[in-house]
């Protein structure tokens, strides 16, 4: 078995996609994601280009990977300076990440109208650069940027470029085909010359500009380059990177001889793709091949009685292989594999009629716009009521969030809740700089008397976003609140066609889960 | 130069994908746009399947078409009858329509399991329904239905189906890869070995399940099909059909010797492909290649500033060739460049002091957290501020929302706004299922009498992003708003640690851009 390994660029070049934004905890909660998996590379960032990165490698170096190594980009040193002295080389080296990934110009006219520097001095900065990163004892991948473009301008040129990077040292090669305008014939063409001429190992980069990339890496591969770079869901500037989701299960479903991630993980491809949407706050796009949650559903008539006969008559796989279901109603509904995986941690394997209750509540709640996939706390709380265990640590009596502005101040903003604790009545009010705030300074005020340990939780983050857009400001909103204490990061939700109360729910979910898990009866 | 016939079934198998719905009107509109570009087939819908598809038809005759030909589809008759006594080929002949496609099995397990026929009778129905509509005076396509599977399992029997279909008189015939699973070098293999046997024009009909519909489309071009079935878009059921907007645009800016559409029509392809999802009642993809709107987007700094110096250098082909255009991201990894890019619609280009102020008012804005990258009418109206020339059409003198929560009822939300417009004073109030939906009727309530253009407008998308995560709930959010009319959508922007003052400023933002763009007073 060939193993290819699966280069990821989520965080770096994925981050590059209009709208992508990740924060510190979300950048590193995707990367032990990825390494759970068996990812073979993470690319974490950019360390010169902004603090976020430079803390990123700080904090994921004290992280316990198990088989991923965190790669940190970078492009080669300036001109007419020597590597030591440039800072992005620094950079690099101070992220202390084992493995630096360094991309270097291939294109003539990007060397002499770009970065307007001469071609000498181009060859110079790949040699110097990659050398200096070996000097500091680390494995080096060379991006030669722009690859394809710059060989059909200039393919001696071109050459020279890659081969300065593979004399240097450079562990690895990777042609990119930065602007995504090849075609398969073109990257396949170039990538049998350029392993005719370097004996160092291959991989590719695509971007999806042509609607090519997974075909294009899938070429690249069959013709020997035993490394892909690309991000999940395919993210990335303009169309996009080459999508590893497709990649990977079109490998291994559909090739033989090759070998990915670690074994039995092609069925956690659907939970990884939804889980970097959701914390990327973006929309699931259903009709990703794979993992979409269209990918397997059957609408016209004749093919549901079809499949319903024979499954395989009209799936190209079976869905379960890479996590996804077939979805033969027109609602989105979670499966009770789904909901089994979720409740093992419950041992609730010998209860049939349980688990038959928390799926009907489940898909209940996925018909209202909930989803479970980033927000455990929720969930973990649903089966306890489900299973009737769930004992309210507090209840909502009445609450009432009041904002006011005019343009001689800031907004004012003061919540006031009505609690029932302990059989008490607590009534209280907060101010804030917004209303989650306001209720968050109030239900602190009525329950920390009663339960001291709330004060070392805080929130982390809190995203919202509509589910059904047609109806504009009037659709239903999911709040989506991240909290911590010393110990651990949660996710609880709300959904409601008003923000406020989607919050109000999220935040109280966000409570009661740190109360339970402080008293040690969630079973875990 | 090989003719490549464009096939387009947006309005049969496009519509089976989720969420597609067209109606009559929608139908004819699109069929008279293919028309124009130049599509060689429309196939325009199912005549025994819905009446809406039989009125088509009659509606379609009527139409004075310059080059398309429109196409009904339908299976092969039912078992054991005469095809001239089958209700679905008394509706195809029915139809009027000049060309009718044919499907039949290709593969033996859907003969014997799903369709319960025998081997030979199978053959005997693809023959018959070929032959009578033959006689009936119409140029016949016939669809080889899961033509890959069916081949890969039993060859010799695929292979009769399609010289049935030949010998019986068909046009054309399709290889179809009815269940996406195909990948390209399966594709050419078996288009090769049936070139070999078949004298007929072949086509090529590919769904997209495993990312590669497209590849697959061009793989077979290649190997000589000249005929491409796809929709625009790539809509279709679960993960689509061939998207022809990618087909076509590879085929003409990246290989030689392919004649398709009309001349020069593929700068229509973006207007084209917008405007099926508008009738489709369906949001853009903004990363779709060739058309999206954030194909030709750059947002890193350093991209900026090479595509400002040298477009093809960080661009595959030149936006406008399809009808795009570049777009300038403003992000937190941009500079001068980036502005200077986005201004030129306004002609600032020799007003360096201006472009200066601008540049430090958004670098301003953006340490406080927005990010124009999403939000171009919030930037346009920013150059306004900036310029001295923004005269607003309504200011805040206040507003006040309260939401109250009790057990007996939904949550009740209610907001006042005092505004003055045009010298006067309007005070107003108004409920909403939330509060910006709230807010969003008050406003409406006091401009739409001065305004009755705002009452075409409405809320799309709501987006809500926490900044600063570290403080929790007390950190910033952004709020981005997509609104549209019936011409245009456009997005804003408020940045608050108040989510509903974020809101109200993103409103506010996009009413003041509906009004400036109704009065053409933005140069662009």
């Amino acid at each position: 078995m060939a193993r290819i390994q699966m280069y990821d660029t989520t965080l770096r070049d994925g981050s590059q996609g209009e709208g992508v934004n990740f924060s510190l905890e979300d950048k590193l909660q995707i990367t032990a994601k990825l390494d759970e998996m068996g990812f073979d590379y993470i690319e974490g960032g950019y360390p010169l280009s902004n603090p976020k990165d430079t803390e990123y490698f700080h904090r994921v170096a004290e992280m316990d990977l198990k088989h991923a190594k965190v790669t940190a980009f970078g492009m080669t040193r300036r001109k007419d300076i020597e590597a030591k002295d440039d800072v992005g080389m620094q950079a690099l080296r101070d992220s202390q990440a084992p493995v630096v990934t360094i991309v270097g110009k291939t294109w003539d006219l990007h060397v002499t109208e770009v970065l307007r520097v001469s071609l000498e001095e181009n060859l110079a900065m790949i040699a110097d650069s990659v050398a200096f990163i070996k000097s500091c004892g680390r494995e080096v991948i060379y991006d030669a940027e722009h690859f394809f473009d710059g060989f059909r301008a200039n393919p001696e040129y071109a050459l020279k470029t890659i081969k300065a990077a593979a004399d240097a040292g450079a562990d690895a090669i990777i042609p990119c085909d930065t602007n995504g305008g090849s075609l398969p014939e073109v990257i396949t063409k170039y990538v049998d010359l350029v392993r005719s001429e370097l004996d160092v190992p291959l991989g590719i980069h695509c971007h999806n500009d042509c609607d090519l990339a997974v075909a294009n890496s899938l070429a690249a591969i069959e013709h020997g380059v035993v490394q892909v770079q690309g991000t999940i869901n395919g993210l990335g500037e303009r169309c996009g990177n080459a999508d590893l989701i497709s990649v990977i299960a079109n490998l291994v479903t559909k090739k033989e001889g090759y070998s990915v991630l670690l074994d039995n993980n092609l069925h956690n491809l659907t939970e990884l793709s939804r889980y970097v949407y959701e914390l990327a706050n973006m929309n699931f796009r259903s009709s990703q091949p794979f993992v979409g949650s269209s990918a397997f559903a059957h609408k016209g008539g004749m093919h549901v009685h079809a499949v319903n006969r024979l499954a395989r008559s009209y799936e190209h796989i079976e869905p379960e292989i890479v996590g996804n279901e077939r979805k033969v109603l027109v609602s989105e509904l979670s499966g009770r594999s789904n909901i089994v995986a979720k409740t093992t941690k419950f041992q609730l394997d010998n209860d049939p009629e349980l688990l038959t209750r928390i799926l009907e509540k489940v898909q209940d709640l996925e018909n209202e716009g909930y989803q479970f996939e980033a927000a455990e706390a929720s969930f973990d709380l649903l089966v306890k009521k489900v299973a009737g265990t769930f004992k309210p640590h507090f209840e909502k009596i009445h609450y009432r969030v009041n904002v006011e502005s005019d343009d001689s101040h800031e907004p004012l903003t003061e919540a006031t809740i009505k609690l029932k604790v302990n059989d008490q009545q607590e009534h209280v009010v907060g101010e804030g700089d917004g209303p989650v705030n306001a209720l968050d300074t109030a239900l602190r005020k009525a329950l920390c008397p009663f339960y001291p340990a709330l004060e070392k939780m805080q929130l982390v983050d809190y995203k919202v976003r509509v589910i059904n857009s047609a109806e504009g400001t009037a659709a239903s909103v999911r709040v989506v609140i991240e909290s911590r204490d010393e110990h651990k990061v949660w996710s609880s939700i709300g959904v409601s066609e008003n923000v406020i109360e989607a919050s109000w729910l999220a935040l109280a979910d966000s409570f009661e889960y740190k109360l339970y898990k402080d008293e040690g009866t969630f079973l875990e």
